[in-house]
């Protein structure tokens, strides 16, 4: 298919069609990340501009390593130590960097919404590294990509997500590109890491953990925020585990095939223990090797990169 | 012209004859920053170091993507988490970084002197990124550069500034350039914000804004450091806004053809209101735009590219 | 000879051979670092992420430097705003890095012993920019690389580290990389200031300097770190300086061609006088041209690049 998009805001505005495409095009940019030479000539002479607004070390290195191997000029911005502080608006910030006319942005915001406005008014690429609690589309395609890699379809798989669904951008975007291919979607979560809105998400919605374990292809464990916790979301870190944590007895209940993710950082001990994190079954380390093959496919499809230089 | 120096340090050390060849070769980088392919291979195995003691975005990234964009091999120092605050002087911090045979530093710290200091003792081109209250050379040229391109000419302009005259190093590098190039230049502040020896500037002080507004053909609001407030430097922000923002009222009294400039980051409803700031006489953006291209120039200039790269 | 580690961890592991091939190698890419066009497109297409957990800035710019000038692709990742703080495990956090395939991971780590971890789990190059208080073996290699260069020979040199030899992961490195190459070594420190074990390290030990300043070839001054002060370890600078410290009395003692060399950061007035330290008989600054080159020779021979591109 032509890919007709100049920014990747959401995975809500995505069609199947679409990310089908994005995952066909990462499959090629894996390869290229096992070579020797680990570069190709896609972006040169193209400017890609990092501004985090929140702190991250594995987004931004995988953003970076990826248009850097397309021969993309990197500068990266984070916030601390920077005059985007001294009172100016974020539009105005970004106008500014617009001026110097670099050929995508990569953003990362702590509130939702920012991606879609800059998208709309900013004439160069604009892809979303996560905004608040709304979405981290780069993670779910990634997701997709690293399951599809394991069973060689992604329609008909069943997939549980557990944890903190209720603040998860990741879990967010993962739903819309899941049910968007035909994959079997489980949340799991106690009522109060659920969104209100959670029964029109058209997803099984489960309080308990082990039924699911048994059912699941996939398990997607997400990370816990420890700040929650104050916040009456749910007890301690020990209770989180024994309800909601995945432990060898749980792994040991799983199907034949069925695999562990996480899009990481891991809290070890809370959600995820030693052995289901390093266990045979957990794809945690693909995930984060596909990053930046899927990185690497939106750069090249939003930056107009010719087939030729793939 | 043949430009002999190796350094930029200061403007009130060049000629009129220098910053228009500076403006000259600045308007074809500004080309190659419009194509799609924007890098030439002008620097290329040469080194540029950012090293900067305050904290700056825009400058700093205009630099980065300029010396990038001429094949340069860029590495930025900020002073936070730095071991150049173990006890260690600046000098020898610099001759540290001298010693790894950079072919240009660029330099950004909170006391004036120290940039030509460098210049004067390090092998490599020293370029100045703002030096406490002296100066900010890279900002005027760019400043001249967009004035000359929407105008055609320097000499014979009536340039205003508003604000802050005594603390700040753009108006200061802007007064030097300005007078060198024969423009008619105006200072707008009250006596808290005027240096003492303004009398010895050359420039018409005025202490209204609004007969000013009426004969400009450029406005350059300064940004309100809003520390000064504590100072006594000037009441309130609304009290400031009223006699020394560019809002609807002044901006309509303004000449046709006249234009509004900021060197950012912008404090809007202070020193000037959002329909000053985004309505069509703004050329605050082209100055950014015109930055990258200074740089670039500059970079060129100083490191001594050869013309058949350019 | 032929190189066949593919990682640096410690002096400790290297034979005289490996480090006389570091040397002679480093000879090359300093006279290419000395070129107007100072890049070699030796590591064209592979990554070096480099992973600093303890603040520095002259080994980090010194190494991101080197591979630079090699044509690698660099990222810089500082602890501070990382989310490696998120309560992710250290190894985790390196094997994620891992899972991005780069060839290199330049590690400085606060407690010892992390990077022969790495070296021995990671499939990519790993070099030791420094861990805790055990070993720092590129400084080594660099100041042997200076003292060759300056008396032509290592074997048989007379070569005294003044100061606190305890907490030095620099004094340790030299120590074993000065014994294999079969030079004298003398270390000068009060008792507070040397490590329990020092009878079995195999130098002299010294509690007076003067002593040891007529007849060593080379005076490596150690930098002190006050906060040590407030351990006992030492009274305070000024009595540190009278019985540790490099001054005109002392230089004026010194063997005719012997040199003062420091690691840097200097405390000026502490262990070295501005007299001393910027004297004829200072190789320091030539210590950090060295360094560049010694890293890029190191960068060259674990990833394996090829003679030809050399």
């Amino acid at each position: 298919m032509e890919w007709s998009r100049k920014d990747l805001v959401s995975i809500a505005e995505l069609s199947a069609e679409e990310i089908l495409t994005v995952l066909d095009v990462s499959a090629t940019f894996k390869e290229i990340n096992r070579r020797e030479i680990k570069k190709v000539p896609t972006l040169r002479g193209k400017t890609v501009v990092l501004l985090f607004y929140e702190p991250s070390t594995r987004t931004r290195l995988s953003f970076e390593l990826a248009a850097k191997r397309l021969s993309a000029d990197t500068v990266a911005l984070s916030v601390s130590g920077s005059s985007f502080l001294k009172g100016e608006t974020i539009m105005d910030a970004a106008m500014n960097v617009m001026a110097m006319i670099p050929d995508c942005i990569v953003i990362r915001y702590p509130y939702a919404g920012l991606p879609a406005r800059l998208a709309r008014e900013l004439s160069c690429s604009v892809i979303n590294a996560g905004d608040g609690a709304h979405e981290h589309p780069t993670q779910a395609l990634l997701d997709l990509c690293s399951m599809r890699e394991r069973f060689g379809r992604l329609a008909g798989l069943h997939v549980a997500m557990v944890g903190d669904i209720a603040h998860s951008r990741v879990a967010r975007s993962n739903v819309y590109a899941l049910k968007k291919v035909g994959a079997r979607v489980s949340v799991v979560a106690p009522k109060t890491l659920l969104p209100q809105d959670i029964s029109t998400w058209g997803v099984e919605v489960w309080h308990e953990f082990d039924p699911v374990v048994k059912d699941a292809d996939v398990l997607m464990m997400l990370r816990v925020q420890k700040e929650r916790m104050d916040e009456q979301c749910f007890p301690d870190e020990r209770e989180y585990a024994h309800f909601y944590g995945l432990d060898r007895r749980r792994v040991d209940m799983m199907k034949p095939g069925a695999v562990i993710m996480h899009p990481g950082p891991v809290n070890r001990g809370v959600e995820i223990t030693h052995e289901a994190a390093d266990g045979s079954r957990s794809i945690i380390l693909n995930q984060v090797e596909n990053g930046v093959a899927v990185r690497m496919a939106l750069l090249y499809l939003c930056l107009g990169g010719s087939a030729d230089d793939r």
